[in-house]
């Protein structure tokens, strides 16, 4: 009866709507009439933005080094705080206790054949006005430990799994060396976890021209990429595990926190790691003896890259300051008129390594320009429907900090109030980025079809259309690219502040930003400054503007819906696409596994070998059973039925329901989270235990697959299986209401 | 009636051979009675090889630079004509007068922005003994056209006709420029023939080190690789048109033949060209201004490569001595007692860039070690069932000259006679490389099962399949490659004497030779030496022993047959993947325009492009029609018919029928010839008009698709398709006898 009642309003809603809006004007969680409001609201909001302004708060913002702990850190963030307050809205600073190594010693020599001492050191450009500024943190790899340690050098290319794999065939061992490997390809801790976990005991990470470099293109100052002296810093922390303070897992660092001692935290290595130039990498690498580097590991130095070890010998020694430190979130709030317990949260870093006027202020000067303009909407009489909170986040860049004790100090009344969390970080020329919940695609799409690029002029939604069918590797792609309607977002890894909201509390989550065509080699280094941000990331500031209006027109039509912008029928088809991944990588891994075996039992491997160059054949692997998917096949055949036509259901309005919309996600949480990483509770997305920042989606099937582990691939198709059931059946009874 | 009285006897004939041979013994030709003696003659054969006798003779033969019209060579070809002569053959000099430049003047310099002469020049090493002999020909690209120019210098890759592509939509015209190339992905000679159809006045070509230098491994005199002042010489004579003195197409050029003028010779080109180091490019490279070369045309320079024009200039300047010199091939008989009429032709060319220990002497003097042995085997009483031509070619380096003369010069003679052709090379350490007319590919598997391979104690069979498996791209294609009996010989394209035995005559011809462990940069280098080779190439030179007994056993095993071993189902075969092919190619073709024209048409390319790299998107071509196969498909089907237990038909011994079958080849060839390049007169194999070397199959039609010829396809299709026919009634009316 109440199914027969909710088709009747249903249907009563689609006919007395009034002039109907036409099908690309329409807006998921909108009637007719609201839309045409909004989009009024969102035009207004436009009218607010000013790219000068962004230029000038980039240039304000970046003007010193601003790390966490700096003091020009804690300015900035009251900088910040006093340009929400300029706003209108309701801002404080909230600060965490957290620990924050700086190094105090840094050695890196070549002790042999030759000598060399590292210049571990950018120098100071005419061409770039803050690059010989005081306050610039060193260059280092945060969370680095405390080491001093002689060995042999070996070459790992990218530090990979695999990497290692292929040195055991060359009969190369590192237990007890030094290794080297080339920034890319992974997230830059996986490189030292993976040399500790082969036994390393030392980390050396450089940037190869042929990655980050001239290879690449000009190089700074002529270009935008690493010049010889450029060195990429970064944080080390084995956030795979868990994010934030490495002291204080699950809760907030308050200041009165139960902190674990340092060297039981198990997201901190036991190893010491130190990034370098190419200018200081190239002697040493040189210098290698060995077997020569197969090709894809060779970068661009002008000579024969050789693995080692042999006569090259290094020493390296370092020391940091390990101290608690401040970190200061600005937190601004702009109350809801009619659902103030709901929040629709807006999130960027403030911190940055030096001066990061691409990271993060780019990101953060639309956020603020943003709170700006919806300040000036709120003068003129706006009221949101929802609560915005539009958060400043400090220590993101040495593993997401001041965003995840926040979230875990709020955990409970997040997942009560927390709609949505929209997340931006660096910010460029280019193509509209989007990676998050699925079931806001559409709504991304939406948003996307309203917003003007600035340089073609067609929508942001189309240019990225057309650079996803460009890009697509073959034929069959393309095609199937074109006669897709809208983009696809992406799924989210981590790598900025949405990690904690969306993988530990399963808060529907977004991350929005362009680029593209914005390539250089700033990233982390002094040279991520104002002058370079104007010649080579976003020289009019445009992009910020379409920043600002993306995540901005997103805000607002979460914050005034009357029924929420969730379509779950995106996430079921995303989730299908995924599960087919699954089905197909265990048969690529059965049908490569039974024939890898075939050739090393055949011999192949020996005969097809350069017979001068010593390399073994592979090791045998354990057949690849055939896996059981039907639980998690079930489970999506579930939620098949009940999100199709589950958004047009909803679209009537029914806003009793709409806390159960945004907490639907949370339905996708496991308690136990995810095998050796309990921290990770979302069955769907997380960082990849061995890419770091990289996604793997259904990531406790997927890694267990990946990693052979067929038992636990067997227990975490049922984990999330139970958790689509649960979404499932979530969805049903919302559905029954 | 016929046909009933053929199976009667082969009926007999497989009951009746007495003890059976084991499988893998069975040789194609030869009754099992016949097998086993022939065996036994290999292995006497096999114990006459010395390897150190190879060594001694690639050290003799290279101890001095030897090209064309030197004294040097031609006391190399004497050398060659006394060693046949000592092993009791009955050998000549065959001499005919042909055009060879040689540099009189060579100059390149930078003229701005900054000037730079270039050196041009390899430098003597001491650890290389030979390298600062007299007598090197100068680095020089044989062939170019005189000419003094200056000109802005560009860019253009590879020199491909997609590089020009890509430079038209960059906005690049190189009319009046001056154009330096890299080396690789074509024949040399296809670079300065496609810079000037598109208006170059000029051509340079480099070897970059990501090709042939220290991106690929060590350099000389360290490694193999070539050093920063190696540089390969080579013809770039455009013998896709014609090979041979150009001033003699079709004929031999003996002392009173009638000669073009050169200047209107239509394989030579109007601009001159120049292969120079990547020392010698570097700073050229270095001062190029204008867009950065996309990603896939970058070295291993350690800079950003740009494409030009700007403000750098260049001069060059080239002048040539354009004499007849006289060139001496060596010809050796060994009479047949049986069939002397029936020519077993064996060849390898004597003259060198410069010293040429790998190319060509290490092929030589496996040559000259397989003579020396059938010269042995023939004074224990041995004599051949059909006549042993060993041939000495000189003049292959500029053009193919020696080999190609002589066969224009012997044509109808070859016609009647040469049952085959057998080529080699240079030879090096790794594994077998075969290449030929595919009704010769049993015989080859045949060959190659008997012969063990020195490194790993396999046949050089088990050896080949092995990295033909490893090689595979895909896991289908692997377990294709591993279910496969045998190996696939390759189609020939050009590069060494074959070409107008196949090409022209369509004597059936392989091409023998052994690498892949023998990689390095001494090709048409001063560094193509006896000290490099005994270090890089074939220390033991067990694999010039493995080169005399493939191409030994195959020369004796067609030589004795009474029954030749030609097996012309494995030709229908190959030729059907090779339709296949070109079916799956015009498909492409026509949904990838289709596709290409669509993205073009909705503004995908301007949408999706770097907005700041001014890349036009690609002009939109004529729709691809739907091309009739039918006249090929079914001259297939006929084949098919016709080859379906052909071999065993003939394999009871029919004599008589031995000149048909090795005449059968020549039903493949066309009157006409190829379009553009009458020369070339196989329908089945063909160099490439733009890859040079690299072979093109069923030329006619796969061209004049890829080049979108649509008519011309047509007519090839009917071509081809008459060609096979031609041959399916021939072999009809032969299993009919």
């Amino acid at each position: 009866m109440k199914k027969t009642l909710f088709y009747r309003l249903l249907a009563i809603c689609v006919c007395t709507s009034g002039t109907l809006l036409a099908q690309d004007k329409k807006m998921l969680g909108y009637t007719d009439s609201e839309a045409v409001r909004q989009q009024q609201l969102e035009a207004r909001f436009d009218q607010h933005l000013s790219s000068s302004h962004i230029g000038e708060a980039i240039k304000s913002l970046s003007s010193q080094p601003h790390h966490i702990g700096s003091a020009r850190g804690k300015a900035v963030a009251e900088d910040i705080l006093q340009r929400f307050k300029s706003y209108g809205w309701d801002a404080e600073i909230v600060t965490y206790q957290v620990l924050f190594p700086t190094p105090k010693e840094r050695l890196l020599e070549m002790t042999g054949p030759t000598s060399y001492k590292a210049v571990l050191k950018e120098p100071a450009l005419k061409e770039d006005g803050t690059s010989g500024q005081e306050g610039q943190l060193p260059t280092y790899n945060c969370w680095s430990a405390d080491g001093d340690v002689t060995a042999p050098l070996v070459f790992v290319n990218y530090g990979l799994p695999e990497d290692y794999e292929y040195l055991e065939r060359a009969g190369v061992d590192v237990r007890g060396k030094i290794v080297i490997a080339k920034y890319g390809r992974s997230w830059r801790g996986t490189k030292p976890k993976v040399a500790q976990e082969h036994g390393a005991i030392g980390c050396i990470i450089y940037s190869d021209p042929k990655d980050d470099g001239y290879f690449a293109g000009d190089v700074y100052p002529q270009g935008a990429f690493k010049n010889e002296y450029g060195v990429q810093r970064g944080s080390i922390m084995d956030m795979v595990i868990y994010p934030g303070d490495p002291l204080t897992p699950n809760v907030g660092s308050t200041a009165n926190a139960k902190r674990l001692d340092r060297l039981q935290a198990p997201n901190l290595l036991k190893i010491p790691v130190l990034p370098i130039s190419y200018h200081d990498a190239a002697p040493l690498l040189k210098a290698l003896d060995g077997p020569v580097a197969p090709d894809a590991w060779r970068g661009a130095l002008p000579f024969t890259y050789h693995i080692g070890p042999g006569k090259t010998k290094v020493h390296l020694k370092l020391a940091f300051d390990w101290q608690i430190r401040p970190c200061h979130n600005v937190i601004a709030k702009l109350k809801g008129a009619e659902e103030p317990d709901q929040w629709v949260v807006r999130g960027n870093h403030h911190d940055a390594w030096v001066n990061g006027a691409a990271d993060p202020i780019s990101g953060m000067a639309a956020l603020l320009e943003e709170a700006k303009a919806i300040g000036e909407l709120s003068k003129e009489g706006f009221k949101p429907r929802r609560t915005l909170v539009y958060c400043a986040w400090d220590g993101e860049e040495p593993g997401l900090i001041g965003s995840t004790e926040w979230v875990e100090d709020h955990a409970a009344e997040l997942q009560e109030k927390a709609v949505v969390y929209i997340n931006s970080d660096s910010n460029g020329r280019g193509f509209l980025n989007a990676s998050g919940s699925h079931a806001l695609e559409t709504l991304v799409n939406q948003v996307g079809r309203d917003i003007i690029d600035p340089q073609t002029k067609v929508s942001i939604l189309a240019r990225r259309q057309a650079a996803d069918v460009l890009r697509a590797a073959t034929v069959k792609q393309k095609k199937e690219k074109l006669s897709r309607q809208g983009i696809a977002i992406s799924a989210m890894g981590s790598g900025s502040d949405y990690s904690s909201f969306l993988q530990h509390l399963g808060v529907p989550s977004l991350d929005l930003g362009f680029g593209g065509e914005d390539a250089g080699g700033e990233y982390h280094s002094i040279y991520d400054s104002y002058d370079n941000y104007v010649r080579f990331k976003d020289p009019t500031f445009s992009y910020g503007v379409a920043l600002s209006q993306t995540a901005g027109h997103t805000a607002l039509r979460i914050a005034n819906a009357v029924t929420l912008p969730f379509d779950f029928r995106k996430l079921y088809e995303t989730v299908n696409g995924y599960v087919n991944e699954l089905t197909e990588l265990a048969s690529d891994l059965r049908e490569t596994t039974a024939l890898e075996n075939q050739l090393i039992r055949e011999n192949k491997y020996q005969l097809a070998a350069d017979t001068a160059k010593h390399l073994s054949p592979p090791a045998p692997r354990a057949a690849v059973p055939y896996i059981d998917f039907s639980p998690l096949q079930n489970a999506l055949a579930g939620l098949d039925t009940v999100t199709q036509g589950f958004s047009g259901k909803l679209a009537t309005g029914k806003p009793q329901l709409n806390k159960q919309l945004y907490q639907a996600e949370q339905q996708l949480l496991s308690d136990k989270g995810l095998p050796s990483r309990p921290w990770y509770k979302h069955t769907l997305y997380a960082p990849g235990f061995y890419t770091g920042y990289g996604v793997k989606t259904i990531p406790g099937v997927r890694e267990a697959l990946e990693q052979r582990r067929w038992k636990e691939a067997g227990e975490q198709i049922d984990a999330a299986a139970a958790a689509i059931n649960r979404l499932a059946k979530y969805l049903q009874a919302l559905s029954n209401n």
